[in-house]
């Protein structure tokens, strides 16, 4: 029993293979097409986005394949044709994606993901590659701010431990998007082993409570984890805890855990206390429903490392990131010159042309402006902006060739949020610090 | 490449494991246990909870093992001893557990689901059940609401088709969550090859735009799906689309779906138009950030079916259901007598003891009150309360004999559901409907 198929196809919308289907019917199956993933807007309050799941998403794309049992469900089901059952026996995306990094910083408007393939291709990887983006960013997005709240990534450590409180796989994802943003671990075990994040954890009030005294619990605990534990010392009194912990471990013990009550309080409390009894340098860490708002106000506290659980996992009150992913550009026949395409529906009205993405900074490095030119061709670049461009090769004829370590990807974020001027960072709700928009068309260019 | 891995033991916090190894290590590991599911609070604003979940979460539990390489991995890494790597070569849960039967109703306080078993078993599945259980019950309480503003099973269908706004696996147990609590359908495909939910799905933007005109998309569509489809309206102009549309398509038309503007007004038009255009029996659906709220809106407005995405896939502002998963019982030696425990921490107090709940009706057979007796041993039943016992067998001796069929489940959802005053079924702010406490222990009950 998994808790999951061992393939992504059927990840996907229903409405992804009845498309499909018309297209193989109607023979524009294997007409070229581009489409783009973006943001029309960041969630209420928020000054900047941070792109999470790339490096999740392309391994997918490159393994996106329907087994033999799955097209003869899709078939029985209805969902398909015979020709389009064809099709999919034979499909994997051959085609080529430029994104921007993971880690790297969106606003309205960025074109973060764009695929260049076949009609058939594009439209199947849709379901996907938004289930994937907007999670893993909404994760990645607010795990920055409260990176950012604890004093940046040489600040106080925090720990995601938000597994309990989502799906048990989002969980995995959770955990790998936070570190991106910054989290120093997590205590998803299935996120240390598939994607190297660090795990930490100790113990639960269970522990105590499954041992006849505190003093037993923490005896048993220190006697199999070693002084340098982290003990949890609130389920019956803190102080009392405090002193058994010590009393336990040593002034040499490695820290206590507070999961309850006024954490400020309890902390300058706690850390009076260890210093009385010369545990000096017993750290305090704290848990308990914390998240940017509350560890910002807790900057002055005794606090050396926080735990996040639920407002992680759940994205701080944006759980997805909102994205879109819209064709912008299509041709008429296999190989065919592109023509760009927008859809003129009310208040979700989008800019037709494959778009390519240049950010400008100031000479102290802080972003200035983001913007991009459009163009209808696959074929050729675009005339360039100044700045940097910011999409990267990752997927060329349907192979991932865009392989970051997960550190790597971890530094670009830190390195991104550098960029930012404190105004952007401020946790305070907020508007877009950019939007970002097409810049005038040089001369001659096709419209 | 999978997006998860075979075995579901390592989506576990590591100070499960942490704990397990200081049992093993002291001796406590077999010592007998009961731990207990439950939410302290609904989310802010609900009236009642529905459980969700149960039927993805009992194989797991029942497939739950670690393999060689996994055992390999957690001594590698410093988080077993070799003790303990021992334990877990072994590990497979051999207890007991009760619950609540998916789909029934829960409040503060309501023991929704029971483990028996030893310390190391019980401990062991801590993080998954409340992965899964906070996860589906969230979506299944907000999808609830949802079915009840659109008038209940009996009222206008709703289909889920919030696959792209959430982690691509969580997006599975959504589209069952929300099908439990009485959704008609779902867009994703996985729900429906892995749990027999209906599916559903037509076509997107793009897939007008593809096309040289929406009357070329439209014709291909038709052709290849047959005029009972339903046919997206709002690319360009949505008045020109219906005409198109039944140009197309004849007045035979299934259903016109419309996704921007106001869905009031726009239905509205569209009725008339369409029966102005001979198409009286053409249905009208709508989509675009929906949610209870939005459809109690548009009760009046002639709407034949909803499609809600985001706001179900995120649970309607509550993405999180806030079980915790406590020790309540515990013995000192194995198969020893069970004395109960109970945490003490500011705020964040436990009852001790394991609870059998029951719930009181009218003669309308409308919700009283719910209440649990408790017991510290767990070979005894309690003395019976008046009224309905909520807990039913699901695994004894770590197999699954508790199975439904999700349409049954679904139908316990539908019957739990009907007992609630419409005052409980109000999807306006309020409190929790019941609270659920200790029934006064009879005399000569264990303390």
């Amino acid at each position: 029993m998994s808790t999951a198929s061992t393939s992504p196809s059927l990840l996907t919308d229903r409405y992804e293979l009845t498309m499909l289907t018309s297209f193989v019917t109607d023979g524009t199956v294997d007409h070229p097409a581009v489409f783009e993933a973006f943001a029309r807007r960041l969630p209420e309050g928020r000054r900047y986005g941070v792109l999470g799941g790339l490096g999740r998403l392309l391994p997918l794309i490159e393994a996106f394949c329907f087994e033999p049992d799955e097209v003869d469900w899709l078939l029985a089901e209805g969902v398909v044709n015979e020709p389009t059952a064809a099709y999919l026996r034979d499909f994997r995306f051959r085609g080529d994606i430029d994104a921007y990094p993971e880690g790297e910083l969106y606003f309205p408007g960025s074109p973060v993901l764009t695929v260049r393939g076949t009609l058939g291709e594009c439209v199947m990887l849709e379901t996907l590659i938004l289930s994937v983006l907007n999670h893993d960013s909404a994760i990645a997005s607010a795990a920055a701010r409260m990176v950012t709240a604890a004093g940046g990534r040489s600040g106080r450590p925090l720990v995601e431990m938000g597994s309990r409180r989502t799906h048990e796989e989002a969980a995995v994802a959770v955990a790998r998007a936070a570190y991106v943003a910054g989290f120093a671990s997590t205590s998803n075990l299935a996120a240390g082993r598939r994607h190297g994040v660090p795990t930490v954890g100790t113990a639960a009030h269970a522990f105590t409570l499954a041992h006849r005294t505190e003093v037993e619990a923490f005896r048993s605990q220190v006697a199999a984890q070693g002084a340098g534990t982290t003990l949890l010392v609130d389920t019956y009194d803190i102080a009392q805890g405090i002193r058994n912990a010590v009393e336990v471990a040593g002034p040499g013990l490695g820290a206590v855990r507070i999961d309850s009550g006024d954490l400020a309080d309890e902390s300058a409390a706690a850390r009076a206390l260890l210093d009385e009894l010369g545990a000096t340098h017993t750290r305090i860490t704290v848990t308990s429903d914390l998240d940017e708002y509350v560890i910002a106000a807790l900057a002055d506290a005794p606090i050396d490392g926080y735990g996040v659980g639920t407002r992680v996992a759940t994205g701080s009150g944006h759980p997805t990131a909102q994205m879109v992913y819209k064709l912008v550009a299509v041709g008429d026949e296999p190989g065919g010159a592109l023509r760009p395409v927008a859809k003129k529906s009310h208040d979700k009205i989008s800019v037709g042309g494959r778009k390519t993405a240049y950010r400008t900074h100031d000479e102290a490095g802080l972003i200035v402006s983001e913007a991009f030119t459009t163009d209808t061709t696959d074929t050729t670049d675009n005339t360039p902006l100044d700045g940097t461009p910011l999409q990267v090769s990752v997927v060329r004829g349907g192979r991932v060739v865009h392989t970051p370590t997960l550190d790597e990807i971890r530094d670009h974020c830190a390195a991104a949020l550098a960029t930012l001027p404190p105004t952007a960072l401020a946790i305070t709700g907020g508007s877009a610090h950019l939007k970002v928009q097409a810049a005038p068309q040089p001369e001659g260019a096709p419209r």
